[in-house]
């Protein structure tokens, strides 16, 4: 099984990144999950994250880190995720409770200690993981992939940037250029896996907790989109990372250079994607270009049927 | 008739794009040519244009231009447009001579002293344009548009700039700021009026002298696309603004917030368009996103056919 | 008599600078005065400078220039040198009309087509020196030197520019980068000639309409230094360009490097002064690091006395 | 007494500070010393900071920091420091062995576990002290001042730039807007203590074996200096921190708002200080504007003798 740390801002997407991450269906080794400020405070990310990892019985870790960005003051999105980062669903407060310690220690911790390497799974803003490279440059060795939803050639924050990497573009130009296998699903990709009227009522329809909570992020989730965005549904974004981890075939992807704009006024934050080949400087992204949504969706159901499954 | 002066550094699209502004087709007023630095240097340009508009026996003034960008070193394109900028078909050298003075001069005079308002038609870097405005920003009272080439979501240039703007990005802030309406073809539907085979063909069986040569800018110009981007043809880019001029209707806009992008290290020149709406900042371009292609060829193969029919 | 063109934006130091540099002390001769917008706005200025040269019966045109900055907007200083732009001593309405054109069109036509060689002497912001250079490369071959005030290794209109770069850095990054033989009088010279108590008491001994004009100009700015800044006097910055020209002597300079920042946040406008040879890069500047002060308040009094003997 | 951690890379002068800061005469608390990439790759500094302790008796851990900065690469200026980082005076490898653990831990334990507030003085790169801020901003409540070496208002690395806030302008961008105490002794202040020959015989005439090492150290220095940057001895920069420790008097400080540029092309790493008050930014900084040199080098003197004495 493939050791995976899920490092997260929950977040509607990333809450059923994490569901679909620890379903049976994935089969994965969930080391842990990691927590770091991006759509709303990391005190009310970490809270997300237990209710869920409580909501599923996934017993890991769940380990509290960046309060901030490195360089820049925190920047936060309630009014596309609510007050409480997670609005919509009403869980009950957890009797789970945080794992002493920093995430970027458990990140060095879990890299340098475990068997075989390790994913790194980033759905929000990548301050945790920077800062875990850059404190030890070493785990660099252990660590076989980043697979992370952020930037894309268009933005949703900035016409040019999209959230994640914006809230810490520094960090996200340390993770880029840190010579790591990055598996990159930006917008291009994540807006074309929109939960919309037909995917919420496929959900609707599955008869357990874990589909009902889904079902309730996704309706509240569409409403800030179309709000927002005019959108007919949530993009799912970060649930292209697990996704992908079950299945990378569904994906296409092409290899380019992308680099991190940390200078620029109206661009700061940009994923610069070299799809033309333009710069010939060397490929250091894998790429999302494209997706087959029905064996997406299919799979979704999937993961979500399973979990009623589960119970018995 | 509506007054119109063609901005250009010909250029294969460009030349293509005076051949269809100068068509009967058009019904335009060309007031005259302007030439800048941009795909070649600014001497071979003029000698292009002055080339191209003896071909076609337009007799208006050209005007030379900017020798280079505003405030950077100049770039060029050569391995686009070849060592004269306008290399496959040969042309005997033009009887026709540039007019005295600086298009800049002109393209004040031209609109200060035109019967009605004027159309600025720019298809190379905004040099002239931005040059005009700042030394005589009063023009801005007898401009109704500014019809340009330039721009789009992504770049050819750079992962984020396409070449005209990128070669002076500072005139184009000047442009794009200075409250005038701003009509934009950018990358976004200019790759979309490719000249591949099918079109090449088409203009190979028109018989006379103009759709000749067209025919073997065209043949040049998709071997360099071929060659550099992959492409099953060349776009011809510029053509699309005299092509708006003709027929308006076969192009869809949305009326969006442009700004450029001056200060970013891999985004320099960037026109970063606010498609999502997320700065708030006042819509400032009418922003091309799609042609009807089958319209677009139509009208062109039109055009070259008229060229025949004059001649009699 | 060496050719020069007074390029300015009065402005009380440019006023004193104007005086000084047509008396004749000077022996220079002037081509004509250029405006252009800087301490206010260009009308304003062009009339100070028309007021300032019938006022001293120099009978050269004055030509209006630039609106506004090459790629910024216009900022202002009416806080430094009131609402006139030469608040203080009130002068009747000129008589004398400025001349008709361009201030960038009158700087070319007058390099071209003098005898010998001119310099230029821009002591505001240099967007017509840049607009000529840039509409009319070839007048380079013509200008022996460009003797300016602006920049400094410190700022006073933000910690790290001063306001003639800051108000137009990509016109001085132009100027700077032309090759040209620049000789810059920065902050660091300009804050060792503050006129205060003893030199007002000085000129105030000598009688003729023009050492009054000049002390009220004295009056007035001590004022503003003494609440903006707490100088015991204003620093007649622009003054050290005419003096320069009539006794370079007087002033010490070292060969250096200077680079204008154009993209910084904080530093934007800065001159950056390569003093300790750090970057390696060419020598473009004669930079003004000191004044025998003793010489120069004898030689400017005894200008200002020499326009009493004039009269008769 | 006083709570320290000295954070650094030495590196001659802060060798001197360290020794100055351990000296009876100084009185101060040190919890222990960590390194930083600075100078040279932090394996050295930690190796020459090794040595210097045991030298000097000075029984305190020693924690290896950051191996590279927060975003930037690594720079190091072996041209100045030798290759060593310490090159002059050879001293034997330690029998002392660096702490276990992360300099960023460390300081995090000390500030949160010491009885009083802790008084952090880095004299390399700010890495270390930027990434105890991010990774635990909570600290900063334990924290009363940071003393450090760095900036100024013009640099040594790059005109606009002094070398260890040059190195890491992103770290020195979070210190400087932590809200914390900062103060702050640049070039401003560190270039008018120059050891030079009066200096280094001053030093030669005191007979124990750290004065010997100080001598060999103050040589090299001068040396690199001279090659350098012409100057008659090498400042020792950093000793200015440890000797505004023990007597804050013989300085003189402005309070004022410094900002780091980290966007500038020829700026980049400028501490931009406001001196004038231009920009109406709060007050963040202290910052030295002078020293009593004669002062100074006599506590200096004091500090070395009192090391012959301290090994009776």
């Amino acid at each position: 099984m493939r050791n995976v740390i899920l490092d997260c801002d929950p977040g509607h997407d990333d809450a059923i990144s994490i569901i679909i991450g620890a379903s049976k269906r994935s089969a994965l080794n969930i080391l842990g999950i990691t927590t770091v400020a991006g759509n709303v405070e990391v005190e009310k990310n970490t809270v997300n994250a237990l209710k869920v990892s409580e909501l599923i019985g996934l017993d890991v870790p769940v380990v509290e880190g960046a309060v901030h960005p490195l360089v820049r003051e925190s920047e936060i999105a309630p009014e596309i995720h609510g007050e409480t980062g997670m609005d919509g669903p009403v869980l009950k407060d957890p009797a789970k409770e945080k794992t002493p310690g920093h995430a970027v220690d458990f990140i060095i911790g879990q890299v340098k200690n475990s068997d075989g390497k390790v994913t790194l799974v980033p759905t929000g803003p990548l301050t945790n993981i920077a800062l875990a490279l850059i404190k030890e440059p070493s785990i660099k060795d252990n660590i076989d992939e980043i697979v992370l939803m952020g930037g894309g050639t268009f933005g949703n924050w900035t016409p040019a940037a999209e959230f994640n990497i914006y809230v810490d573009a520094e960090a996200a130009k340390v993770v880029y250029e840190s010579g790591l296998p990055v598996t990159m699903f930006g917008l291009d990709v994540t807006h074309q896996v929109i939960a919309d009227t037909a995917v919420i009522d496929r959900v609707g329809k599955i008869e357990n907790d874990i589909a009902v909570f889904v079902k309730e992020l996704l309706v509240f989730f569409a409403e800030t989109y179309k709000d927002h965005f005019g959108f007919p549904g949530g993009p799912i974004h970060d649930a292209c990372t697990t996704m992908y981890l079950i299945n990378p075939e569904m994906f296409t992807f092409e290899d380019v250079n992308v680099t991190i704009e940390t200078k620029g006024e109206a661009t700061y934050g940009m994923t610069v994607v070299d799809l033309l080949k333009t710069t010939g400087r060397p490929e250091n992204v894998k790429f999302a270009t494209g997706v087959d949504t029905e064996t997406f969706w299919n799979i979704f159901q999937d993961v979500l049927v399973s979990y009623g499954e589960s119970d018995e």
